[in-house]
């Protein structure tokens, strides 16, 4: 096993699987799926069959009491909805940065559980999908290039060295990831976003809409049925 | 509530414990307990008791799916046993310096675990026990002073800014933390440090030699009841 894939069944860390794979080959990969509380448990189901795609060993992990006291609206025991509006419209209410589906640490929480899964296996490498949208104005601090540098030095000197942190989409926006995904024929179809909890994504939730742009600035189309006039 | 300690049930963590109700008063203290598959689950036990003593809300979180595959001595489905030396013993036929007692990026787990909790809470301060003797000889690399600056580091950003990770005995030796505590009058009857799963505490394994001899180096005696010829 060489390296550790976050995969959490969305656009991004899909195409993360995909260049891995690429990369390393099926059998060197190690998918890790994880259940923190999410309202859209359903992508726990999309990155098993993204990880079955590609062929790739998936673990799955449920952290959900680490966030237990949590308020954010990305989880389902808050009592606030998913805003829908796009992220800079939701940041422009709240002077302090973070949205109300930030989940406190969630990412640093979830990198942690990798290193300790990559040195158990014997991989080297971590890669996960934060990009440079998620960051943008702060709405995400867990995926800025601050935090992966700090992390990823924080994973190395912590496991004794060796181990190495990749955010491949760290400087990408979303439009770049389809284009990448695109040409390596990622099954799109088979991923999940949506940050509600339906059967069919809602298009208006922030990272419905993000996806939804990021295709058309492609020239592209999303696979997925959204089933509503915003599509 | 401004702080989360970090409370393993063993002597330094306690002792954390202690100054931190002495700055902030009980009821501003959170600790906080982890379960990761340790043979010594007896120390929950007494981080519940130390707690109580200080009037202190305790959390409990069992993550011991993270270390599912790994190998270290120190998790009770690990068919090695707990070596009866002390680390420096122990380092010399390791060259790459881990020792079979040291659990996967553990403490980077325990930590962002924690960061979870705080910013959940509105706490700003995350504190744990790590301290000089550990480090020593990288034996626990995720106790050096520098993983717990990266460390503290990426907490900072990825919460947004704002979160403290503080280690106030990241250049103290065990003897050093026993002094403070027992200046402080932690209840040290209470702790546990033994990495056997025993009712009393084996004295032979590392954590039992360092604990032992922190005590004499002090001129006192450590109020646990070995049942050793070691004592």
């Amino acid at each position: 096993m060489k390296a550790v894939v976050l995969l959490s069944g969305g656009l991004d860390s899909s195409t993360c699987l995909a260049l891995a794979v690429r990369e390393l080959g099926a059998g060197e990969v190690l998918a890790l799926s994880v259940s923190y509380g999410q309202k859209h448990a359903r992508e726990v189901r999309a990155a098993r069959d993204v990880a079955a795609h590609y062929q790739v060993a998936l673990e799955h992990l449920d952290l959900s009491c680490c966030f237990a006291r949590s308020t954010s609206s990305l989880l389902d025991h808050s009592s606030e909805d998913i805003p829908h509006e796009d992220y800079a419209a939701q940041l422009q209410g709240r002077p302090g940065g973070l949205v109300s589906t930030y989940v406190p640490f969630r990412n640093g929480l979830m990198l942690s559980a990798a290193a300790a899964w990559a040195q158990s296996a014997g991989a080297e490498r971590i890669i996960y999908g934060a990009h440079a949208d998620d960051a943008a104005g702060r709405a995400y601090p867990d995926c800025s290039p601050e935090f992966v540098r700090l992390m990823g030095g924080a994973i190395r000197e912590g496991t004794g060295g060796g181990m190495i942190l990749e955010a491949p989409f760290i400087s990408s926006t979303k439009a770049d990831i389809v284009r990448t995904g695109l040409e390596l024929g990622v099954p799109y179809e088979l991923t999940w976003s949506c940050y509600e909890g339906g059967e069919h994504p809602c298009g208006v939730c922030g990272t419905c809409r993000d996806r939804i742009r990021a295709f058309r600035l492609n020239g592209a189309e999303d696979p997925l049925d959204y089933r509503t006039a915003t599509r």
